[in-house]
């Protein structure tokens, strides 16, 4: 099925797998007018790339993107944006191996149950290096954003049992921890943690945060269109999330209402909220105030331990998956939430500009 | 935005407000030659209707569902199915005085700055009501689903802090407690709660559960059309849903590898999993096992207790809301739940028959 | 599948069989704000009634449209607007017989083989009265685009060989001549024609033409979306349409390009062109001048002559086609088509509202 | 807008401009356990490559494709298949000076009102190259539809007033004459034709014609998504399609119900008609007969011969398009047109596998 492309006017189609040829992704229905160039997307790029720190994987791929079409004169045409990047550290010969067994926590079984085989390469379509396209379109979306005063911020909240305390919040520690972490000290622990995960031939779980800011009031539609359920979908479509929670999440359904509703104020002349138990969304739709999500990943499924599993002949065997692998996928997912966030708010942007018959009669006055 | 419609091939579009003429739903693509009729629709919407228990709202709606269309000789002919209910119960002057302000925890104030007006009677599109469209096409999902052998069931996990507990699951309960929990020992607690909730004019939030049987693996597809993302989206869509979680969801963050992996064997000659850490989901495909989801659902908005807020002429004001409402959503919200898992499977279903070639040849051999 | 909607932003959904309770349509992404009645719809559905002369079927059917959602105060409210049209005049007894043969020109035959089964009265799904819903989205579309000062004027052009002539052009006529042709003496002729055909138990084809005035330069999209492909489609999708001509159509295949080109000009400093060979279309965008379609409509295909066909038990009969059918369809399609242009240009302006940074900056200007 | 995809389940993007780094297209939703090398692709674009004959263009581009995804093992495997054509022969000095005006009979003008400016190289998004991303992607739906015995033949029906004789059809012709014409008569008058154009500084229109044949019965849906619908959408999206026939087309409209209706009759056991005026499709869907089709193609924009137009200083000037142009379209959108009838019917083949029960039991017995 055509399961690759995401976004109603804001549309991107991811393609390619981790030891083809490269991977890449068309952007489709930007708006004409935004000054891009290949800089504003390799910034996001490099956010995701292995290799940076002691507590990811060693390989090293430049990642480097090309801008093959859809800008001119350094800006979008309104025509389709396709960027590809090349794919050239694989390494086939890792993976050969694993042609023949199903890795616990991957979807190796599952792909071969839906179409009859796999390209068993590096995981081929279900790798990590999928979100190359997500993270590539996601930075298109966040400098349109940029533009209405949208701004995004991802970081990681917890890792295995380390969390961050939201008192020592450090905007600058994100880009400068391996862990992206706004808390350094907290960031240390969980590097240490990782260490620990590491010698035990194990990886870790953790929680990536993302809070959107500047966001008018009025995105998202009432019913299946709703903002908090785009973003739900977005971010659960990278692979390893297992939640995800909007606001205050799960610490609702304990709650009263008169504990979780949010008051109504003026302030400065504008309507504001109190408190923001509701993480800016309310009915499914933006109201102005800050929208804030949550995506809890799981552990790297790719851990040295032995573990049982099963064969295609059908036989019960005992594997220790070899090759490059984080312990802990977070940091490096970070820029992957933020970006789905960005596609997904984007295009609620776009497409509440049809809304009233108010916008329509500013656009096509006479 | 064409926000009310849901499904690539069992495509939904919900319509109709709490106070207007009625509510429907067209199922579009519902499979050709399916036995249909009104009695197995009606069976689920008074699963959700309300006015059945002390701790439901005293409203009592028949909400009798009429097959407008698309089912001839008590089967299902290819064409889509119209559905409607008819409101029968509206009491407008109930809601008059909140057209001038915003209730806290409820969409008035988005609706107002999207479209610049709202239908204020009853929540309008927001309303509680609109799922109705949602049950009736959940109900023809399920159907449909039961002839491959697919089976749903939702229920009631935890109401405030009172939560069930899995070893006295008992499936019968789930139908016959006020609460839908399938532990009678905790839904009397529940129940007592409730009560308390009720007498400091508060409501509550609870969770629910919904567990899917039967489904063969590979359903769903690998990137932006996971059955997870699809099931996070459809569910999140519900109105009070603050968060969703898969299979083990919000633990696996602070797990390691070791603990998270389900291990393949063999049983009875075909591959099984040891453990479901991952809800019967891996790479975004079903994998054979069962399905788990849970939706966290926030306290009902509308409470009697006074509450802060402004007016549309951006005054602040306190209010107490009037009217007849839950002290809970979660119970009557079980079945939405469900029939959104419902409608997101067999649409999976459908789409994934044309995903390889061997399929194909099956249906079109000459 | 899902086939009975139509459009991205402005999404129709149409349901209902000819002789099952109703027939209807849900209209979805209508922006709020539009003044809207019953009445807007009905001036639109009363052009479709039959009954209305003698070269029309017998039939007489109030087809008084309700509507059941999405309307508040008179105006829309962005919300789905669900419309019904509830059918009083079947009388399934005419078709009974006809449940077990296929009738030559009908999609009986077709129905079988897709669905195994099909609903035989009156033809069911492939039933004119489907175009019910099609021409109560159009009211709605063509209300929505008066306010942008766009205007649709369809017409019959021809019917069997009779066609009016372009110089003797009469608005009027075209609601006071029972054929809809915009020539009275073109039409006193198409209505002998008629008289000779019903005489012979036989039935005419025709040529439905419309012209849309006022539509700015910048609708439609420049591949797949392009205005004129959405027009096509839009218009081959009316039951017995097989040809679509845009701006001079088929004459442009015997042409020089010197011939067909239009050459610009400035015209009280604007850009016009000289000649609208081009329909009013470059690029499959509009480009400000007069949009042209055509629309050639085969002869109805139930006549009282005899036929030869096959019965579902697969024996070769002859049949001569009992009931009520006009000897033409064209009249009563003018207004199809004239709906089915305005449902594609309504759309096509909604989508056009976020093709630039320009546009949206006036929406969202901080 | 996201207008560069089409289809639902066999969906392609296409990307690209006509001066920059290439063009290309993603095949999403082709079904796994295809057979498909880069030869299969590269056979279909040599179809339409420029520089064949004294009749077209003398640029020479190799538009080799490459793979980039979605193929193992010399088969499809479900993912998305990016197709890539690097740009060799682009000289943007031949463009420069178009830059600052409009040129009649193309998309100038409409792509500055709709953008605000444009890529002006070559036409950019609107080049006649745009076409290598569709005919890639109608060559892999051509050899999926092979599979099921569908086989697709489009030639040149006409040159300006030169047409083919249906009695001296020869198939072979088609590849081996300049023109495309299966009848080599024509074909050397059509030359003829073309050669006195291009002596007075002009270009010719055309028709091409297309026919499928082995199609099931069944493909289509009946309301919007009818395969007529989709196909004349498809072929009117090609560039200089004005008109789109289906069957016996513009020829209807002229006729009498008992000369265009087609008698069902048997044969050998089957359902067939004697005749075929409907082409091969009754009520949107496929009867089983032959698929024929006719796109009216307009003469060649682009000519030597003055013309009068404005600039962008909106001054009224004369000028004399130079740059390298085919004197007709036609013959290299002969594999165009065959090409989008090839998706569209994949795609009707691919949704039709769930419209009912009966299939989808057979798919997925227990």
């Amino acid at each position: 099925m055509a399961g690759s492309s995401l976004g109603i006017i804001y549309r991107i189609t991811t393609w390619g797998e981790s030891h083809g040829p490269g991977l890449g992704v068309i952007v489709d229905g930007c708006p004409a007018g935004l000054s891009l160039n290949e800089n504003d997307i390799q910034t996001y790029l490099d956010r995701r790339r292995p290799g940076q720190s002691r507590i990811a994987t060693p390989r090293r791929e430049a990642d480097a993107v090309e801008i093959l079409s859809g800008v001119f004169d350094g800006k979008t045409t309104g025509a389709p944006i396709s960027l590809l990047v090349r794919n050239t550290s694989q390494r086939s010969g890792d993976y050969s191996e694993i042609a023949g067994y199903y890795r616990p926590g991957h979807a190796d079984y599952t792909f071969d149950q839906k179409y009859g085989f796999r390209d068993y390469r590096g995981g081929g379509r279900s790798s990590g290096r999928e979100t190359i396209g997500r993270v590539a379109a996601g930075a298109i979306a966040a400098k349109a954003l940029s533009e209405f005063g949208i701004s995004l911020t991802a970081y990681t909240k917890s890792i295995g049992p380390i969390c961050i305390d939201p008192k020592s919040f450090d905007r600058d520690a994100i880009a400068e921890t391996p862990t992206s972490m706004p808390d350094r000290e907290a960031s240390a622990r969980a590097e240490k943690y990782l260490e620990d995960c590491m010698r035990s031939y194990d990886s870790s779980g953790g929680v990536i945060e993302c809070v959107i800011d500047g966001v008018p009031a009025g995105l998202g539609d009432p019913v299946f269109e709703k903002l908090d359920a785009n973003l739900a979908k977005a971010v659960m479509s990278v692979g390893a999330v297992k939640a995800v929670e909007i606001g205050d999440g799960i610490e609702v359904s304990a709650r009263r209402g008169s504990e979780n509703n949010d008051a109504f104020r003026m302030q400065d002349g504008k309507v504001v909220k109190s408190t923001n138990h509701a993480g800016g969304i309310l009915g499914g739709i933006s109201d102005g105030s800050r929208i804030l999500l949550r995506a809890h990943i799981k552990p790297t499924p790719s851990i040295f331990s032995p573990q049982d599993t099963v064969n295609r002949a059908g036989e019960e065997i005992s594997v220790s998956i070899k090759g490059r692998h984080d312990p802990v996928i977070v940091p490096r997912a970070v820029v992957v939430v933020e970006s789905m966030a960005a596609i997904t708010l984007l295009d609620a942007l776009l497409v509440n500009a049809g809304a009233k018959m108010d916008h329509l009669k500013v656009i096509y006055k006479n």
